[in-house]
This record gives C-alpha cells, structure tokens and sequence, in this order.
C-alpha cells in the first residue's frame, strides 16, 4: 500500500456541551494541523499516488472554509460537538467529496483510502479513517 | 476508524542482557516519549472517541509507575530485556486494563483498540498494537 | 551562558482590531505552545540553572490561568490586541513576577534573564526575551 | 503487532516527467528523511522486533547507495520518474531483500512486515508499507 | 526583544567544490526548510513584530525564486558554494532589501534584525543573522 | 553571525543529590538529543562556518565517550550532580577543546562560539552557550 501526505492547519474557536469536557465547555480555540493522507495500492502513470500539487490545493481550500472563525456558528455544526476527532472525519470526508468529483484530478480514481490526522497540542491529536 | 493519542513520557535506567544489545547491555538510561493511541469505529454520544482527560490522567499514572528508577530492579520486569518494544506493550496492556475497568470512563467501553508508542530519540522508536 | 526550557500549552479564542490582521480580525482561536527559557551565567548550588519541578509548575499555572477562554473578555486585556509576540511577552512577564517573588525557589535568584516562545502552529511562532 | 522503526535521510537531485509535477519537471533535488518500520507479531527470544542495530546499519548502506547523486543518471531508475512514493517502495524492498538473506540477523525471520516512509519537507511525506 | 517566526521551504540540487565536501561534491539536492525570523525590541501600533501575511508571502517569493532548479545553474551563484549557512544569507538578505523597500509593510520600520535558518535534514541546519 | 548545528544523542543512566530534584534523586535514565551549534562572523574560504563532516564525527565520538553508561561511576563526574544543562557544557568544552587542537580541521580557527543543547524530553531542553 502506498500513501501520500500532505500538512495544512486550521485556527478556529469553538466550546463543547457535556461534562467530560471541563474547562473547554467555555469558548475557547485551538490550531488543528491537519495531516491528509491518500492511500492507494498501486501507483498511477505518473508513478505517484495523487497529484500533490491538487492534493495540497483542495485541502488548502477546505482548511480556509473552516478556519478565523468560531465553529460554534458555523450551521454544518450546529448542536455538534466539534471535537478533533470529529473535525478529522469532516475533512476526510470532504476530501472524499473532491476525490470523487474529480478535484484531485483524473488519476485519484485509484485512491482507495484517505486518512485525516487533527494536532490540537505537542501532546494530544486524532485521526480519522476511511475508504473511498 | 476514528482515534485519538495523548502524549507522556518516562526516564528510566536499565541493562540488557544478549549480545545482540552490544554497549547497551551496560546500564545505561533513557527517556521514552510516550504516545498511548485509543481506537473506535464509531464515536460515543458526546462525539468524541475517549474522555481526553481521563486517558491523559491515566497514561500519566501508569508513566509515574514506571519513570524514575531502575527498571532493572522492578520486580514485574525480573529476568526480562525492558525493550522499547517490549515497555510499549507494557504500557498498552496497563491501559487497556483501565479501560477494562472503568478507569477511562463508560464511553470507553466502545473502545476496540490501543497502540502505544515509545520514542526512544530522535532516530528510534517502537511500537504495539492491540485489540480491546 | 546556561539556560533551561519548559514546554507547555494553552487553547484559547480571541479577535484582533486592524485591517493587518484579514481574516484573523474575526473570532477565531489558537493552541500556543509555550516554551519558556530561564538564563543565567552560572548555575547554582546544586549544579542546575532552576528547580525544573517548580518552574513546570508556575509555567502550568500561569498556562492555566490564560487558557480555556475567550481572551477578548479577559480584563487583562481590554482594548488590547492579543498577537502572539503580546502573549509571549504577558507569560514572560507574569514568570519574572513569580522568580521575584520566590515562586521558582531561592536559587532562582541568580536568573538574569527569561524567553517565552508561542508556537501558534507548524508555521508561525514568536517570541520575547527580556532581562531578570 | 509489534513495530521498530529507525530513522535516516537521503540528498539527491531529480526531475520527473509529465505536467502534474509542474515546476518539478526541472532538475531539482530534495532531502528524503528516511523512516524504516519493521513489523511482527511476537517478539523474538531477545524480546525484540529486530536488532535496532543491523537495522540501522542496513538502511544507513541503503541510504548510501542513493544519496549525493543525481538520481536521474542512476541506471536503476532509466526513464522511470524517482517519487517520493516511488522511493520508498524502493527502500522497501531493499530492506526486504536484506531481511531474506540474513542481512538483519537470525531473528529477522520472524518478521512479517516493512513499511517506509519518505518526509520531504515539513509538509509532504510518503509511505510504502508490504509484507515480508 | 521580540521576535516573529515563519516556515517556508525549498527543494534545489546543487553541488559544491572543495574536498572538505566529500561526496556532496557530486550533483545531489536538498529540502530547506527555512524559518525566518523578524526582530524589534519594541511592537508596531497594531501590536505586532511584523504583518504576518506579508511576511509569509515575501518568504514565498523568495523561495519561489530558488526553489525547483539546480542552483549551480542559478547566474547569482556562479563559481559560488552555496552551503546552507550562504544560503541562509542569501534569503536574510532578499528579506531585508524587501523589509527595506516596503515589502513587508510600513510598519517593518521598527524591525531592527532578521535571523535565518536553513533545516537541510533532522541532524543539520545552519543559520545566518544580522542587523536591519 | 552564521552557525551550523548538528544532531546526535545520548542513552545514561545517572541519579541526583539534592531535595530539589525529587523522585530524580533515584537511579534513573534519560536521552539526551545532543544539538551542538559552531558560531562565526564569516564564512571560511570554502563558503562554510565548519567542515560538517568533522564536526559530526567529532560530536559523535564526545557522545560515544558518554553514552550507554552510568555517569554515577564516570570518574569524571565524582561527586557532580550530572544535570542537563551541566553535561551540556561538558559537551562544549569537549568541542571547544576539539576545535583547539585542529579536530574540527583548519578552518576551525575562525569559529568564535559554540552553544549545546541537550533535550531531555519533549518538554524540557537545556543549553549552554560560551566563546571560543
């Protein structure tokens, strides 16, 4: 299996509801740097597992919708617990919406799996994982 | 699959015995970076994979068990190679005792894996994986 | 010259005034890793440059006194743009209070100088250096 | 599964073929910092993955053997675009011969797995990952 | 002192004559990974070191002007080694002629240095550091 | 100001004399990542601050001579709390005296500061920075 990488960040504000939050149940913020990873088990005709450039181009696009803003307003996640863990499916997902319109260019029919990963910390992150 | 990692470490002194360990068959030291990894399919009802602060509390204590001795001298260890890979299923294992136990709260009983790393330095680590 | 760092975090929300700041101008949010250096040109009795335990701690507090909260509703700073490089210089300071004041222990009193670097994320940090 | 990984890094200069590289088309070059992750289920009588140190001397000959070139004049990659994704399976399967001819010591036959992974900048890395 | 830090990269064969360089005297390549860093002792109304965007985006510029090519080839570098600590000058120095002719915005006035640091692997970097 | 760092690290083991080191009072471990920095105003006639190559090998056989030890039975260090930022300017002055004597080559000469860092953890790091 082979997998590409590619690093952007989001910057947003954000509370939770439920006591096993503590103290983040108030309004707060966190920088997400946010891993995307693209997984295939054969290369394309290029030799390559996506086009990196689009790669980085698509996830730039979907870290601007989520980022300088406080998500708690944002009406996708309304009543949501935006927590890493759930941000990390929202962006694979929507990477998996761009794989399949063709976003990624014509050589990402191949991909077969896309992986997100959310550093809120230097000591805490989380991941997502999905096929395509 | 969704996951989330938190971080610790230990400091801890030990020797090996083997030829295949060379100088480090001396007693020697080393701090372990620690990162303990919690896995579910899905997500519990407050939208996060496992209380946070639980989890880091935990990995925490179990790290507090281990750092700052001798492992040499600890008599779970009597007569065993304490191998980065070998303190990574350790530590995994004490963890997964926790969760099987309440220690990380009742939303952890969705959980169906734990992967723990132990970064050694800059140009080694270890790792074990297991299921819940 | 000897010095000693400490890691740390906070999350926090906050907005800036100014066309400089774009996008950033609405709420948003940001993990700063904090890493707070102590100086000095001789170390102490003991053959260190602070008690590392104590200076966690203070770092800890000061970290906790900051984080999980909109900082533009912190009285500290009214009216006052909350960049990086601002935070940096707040955390410094409010540690050069606690060395003053015993907080870090006695041998503190031979520190001649702090730095706080705020790593607000894989792309961006700043920092403040000031003399004890 | 337990996992051991060492870690090392290649400079070579390359250009690729075709327009999805862009300006990469040109002859440029790239550090690859080099992960080499080996994998199995139980651990050997020494309580270990692998000897860390076979293992580091092998990928570091590996390593040798690409690095300070122009790997476009390379004959094992004529006509062949040298992606970060290409490379790694490279690396892979370099490591995979050794494990077979007792390159990594008598106990590397209990090894069921290589992964590689190829960081080319703070933004972008690739991974190739087989079984042994 | 206050200072403001961003990461940007370049990817570049070249190579070098002397025989102090061993085998990097052959055609090789490298990622840079540059942070450059902005200093004053005192901050702009807005309370900041330097307009971030702008800085970021002049960074971009630059690298752009280096990256993707063989800089033996590069007409400014002719006969020249460029070492990662030359190169470090050279992009201290493109940021300080942009800091001088308004590039980074009025307020980079106040800006009394600029530090550079070039990361060629995990194991090396090399910095350059000078007056505005 | 030009500088050229370079990594390498240490596994000990060691215990501290003092209330003010706590549980580290007692037998333990750490590694230590070893960033040893070469400072100079201009560059050498090779257009480099040192020959990397020397200064690596060099660091290398300082770190040999401390790793994978006790430094409780060093003789070196009888009597001597081994702290962080102590043993960083053990590692200097063993530098500074390589550079004396012609170990880090001839153009050696022009290097007027070495700095060392030692990082013990992900959250703690100490240096120790003097004149050639």
């Amino acid at each position: 299996m082979f997998s590409v990488t590619v690093r952007d960040h989001i910057m947003v504000a954000h509370s939770f509801r439920g006591d096993v939050f503590g103290p983040a149940q108030k309004l707060h913020g966190a920088t997400f740097v946010v891993d995307a990873t693209f997984k295939r088990p054969q290369l394309d005709d290029d030799n390559i597992v996506v086009d990196i450039g689009l790669a980085s181009q698509e996830l730039h696009a979907i870290c601007g919708g989520l980022s300088y803003q406080n998500l708690d307003d944002d009406p996708d996640f309304t009543g949501i617990n935006t927590s890493t863990e759930f941000l990390a499916k929202v962006i694979a997902d929507r990477l998996a919406d761009k794989a399949a319109t063709g976003g990624l260019g014509a050589g990402a029919g191949g991909l077969t799996g896309i992986a997100v990963t959310l550093h809120e910390s230097h000591i805490a992150w989380a991941s997502y994982e999905r096929d395509l």
